[in-house]
C-alpha cells in the first residue's frame, strides 16, 4: 500500500518577521505514519516545518511551510505516484496574507469617493469596495509593517482548498480528511464532518473536537461515505487504528 | 549584577487554532543571558515558548506565550525585585487581534449608513468610522473563525509598548533596548534606532538588519545614550559581549 500523510501546520508570512500560525504539533500524523509503515505501507509524509516527525525507518518526509509550498509539493507529488490512500490530518490555513489597511486610510479613501455625492445601491457599493481596495499596501516578503498606526487591518485572501486537490489529481485513492471544530455539540461536529465529506468527496472524515484533545486524550470519531460512524477512538494510537483499519479493509475490497 | 534578559517571541491568538507570531528563536538572548550569568551575574530569562533556553546553571527560566502575558509577568517581576540591567531582545507583537470583518460587511454597513444622504466632512468619516467598527465580529479564545468568506479582515490594535514599562517601573536600570530593521541602509537604521533610544529612554540599542543575519553571522551596532556607536559586532556571540561590556562599565561607574 502506497500512503500519503500530510501533518502538523502551515505558516503564512505577514512579512519578513510576522507569520499567521496554525496550530498543530502534527503529533496525531506521526503517529498514523508510523502505524501504516509499521504494517509494511509505504509511506510519504508531508508535514509543517515544526511538526513532530514518525520514527519508524523508512518514510520519505517533505517539510512545507506555507499553503503555496504544500499545494506546489504536493501537486508534484500527486501527477508522480499513484497513492492507494491519502490521510489528510495537516492543519492548513485557510487564508493567507493579502495587504495591510490602516482604518484612517479606510475611512479617508471611502469619505472622498463617496462624499458630496448621493449614491446609493449596487453603484455606492462599487464605489466602497473600490475605496476600500485601493487602501491595502502590499506587505511583501522583504519589508516589516509599521508599527505606529493603532488600528492595523490585515487583509486575508483565502487559500486553494488543498483537499480537493486530492481527488482530483487521484480519483481512485481512499481519501481521509479531518475536521475539527471547538466546543461544538457531536450532533454539530458529525453534520460538519458530514459536509466537509460531501463536498470533497472524501471516503472517510475524522471528526474531532479541540475540547476532547488533551495530553494522551484524544476523542474522536470516523465516518465513511455514507454517513455511518465506523470507529470511535479516545487516543491518538486508536485513532490510527480506526483510520488503518478503514483504509485498509477498503482497499481490499476494492481489489478484490 | 541583577539582570533580566527577555528573548524569543510573542505568540498572539486569533482564535482556538491560529495565531500570530513574532519569528525570533531566542538564540541571541540565550547566548547574552549565558554570558552574563558566566561573569557572575544573577540571571532572570523571559522568553516566547519556543524560545531557545540559554545553558549556563542557575538561570531563572519564565516563559510566556503572549504580549498581554509578557506584561503581566515582567510588571510582577520588576515590582518585587531592583534589576541592575535588562537587556530587551524579545520580538514583542506590536499587534494583537480584536475582531474580524468580511469584506461584504463592511461594504453593506457603510452603503447601508451613507446611501441616498449626502454627508460630508468630518460627519461623514465618522459615519464610516461607525460602520466599519460595527462590522467586526469577535474572534473570541473558543472558536474558530469562519472559513467560508473569500476575503477576510483582520483587525488588530496596538499592544502596549513594554519597553516603556521598564524604565517606568526601574528608572535606575540601565536599559537595552533592540532595534530591527529589513533591508536598511546603515544610515536609516541607526536614526531608527536613536529614535526607540529617546523615545523610551534606553542607555543602549543594539541595532540590526536581518539581512544581515544568518547562521552564525550576525552583524549588529550597539549605540550609547548620546548616539555613539559605542561597539560592532559580527557574531551573536561578540554581541553579547559588546552588550556586557557596555553594561557592567555603565553600573560600574554608576557605583563610583
Amino acid at each position: 500500500m502506497k500512503a500519503l500523510v500530510t501533518a502538523g501546520g502551515t505558516h503564512e508570512y505577514i512579512d519578513s518577521v510576522r507569520s499567521i500560525i496554525n496550530h498543530s504539533t502534527g503529533r496525531l500524523g506521526s503517529i498514523i505514519a508510523d502505524l501504516f509503515r509499521q504494517n509494511g505501507a509505504d509511506v510519504t509524509y508531508v508535514c509543517g516545518e515544526q511538526a513532530v516527525l514518525p520514527s519508524a525507518p523508512g518514510i520519505r518526509v517533505t517539510k512545507i511551510k506555507n499553503t503555496r509550498r504544500l499545494l506546489e509539493t504536493l501537486e508534484q507529488l500527486l501527477a508522480g505516484h499513484k497513492f492507494d490512500c491519502v490521510v489528510h490530518s495537516m492543519a492548513v490555513s485557510d487564508f493567507t496574507p493579502h495587504t495591510g489597511l490602516t482604518l484612517e486610510d479606510i475611512i479617508d479613501n471611502i469619505a472622498s469617493a463617496v462624499g458630496g455625492h448621493d449614491y446609493s445601491g449596487d453603484e455606492l457599493k462599487d464605489i466602497i469596495r473600490a475605496a476600500v481596495l485601493e487602501s491595502g499596501k502590499p506587505l511583501g516578503d522583504s519589508k516589516k509593517i509599521s508599527s505606529k498606526t493603532e488600528d492595523m487591518m490585515l487583509w486575508l485572501k483565502q487559500t486553494p482548498k488543498i483537499i480537493r486537490r486530492f481527488r482530483k489529481l487521484q480519483p481512485g485513492t481512499v481519501l481521509v480528511g479531518f475536521k475539527l471544530l471547538s466546543g461544538a455539540a457531536e450532533s454539530e461536529l458529525l453534520r460538519a464532518a458530514q459536509t466537509l465529506l460531501a463536498k470533497n468527496s472524501c471516503d472517510y472524515v475524522l471528526a474531532n473536537d479541540l475540547r476532547d484533545i488533551s495530553g494522551d486524550s484524544h476523542k474522536a470519531m470516523l465516518i465513511d461515505g455514507h454517513n455511518k460512524i465506523v470507529g470511535r477512538a479516545e487516543t491518538k494510537q486508536e485513532i490510527a487504528q480506526i483510520i488503518y483499519r478503514a483504509v485498509s479493509e477498503k482497499i481490499c475490497s476494492a481489489a478484490r
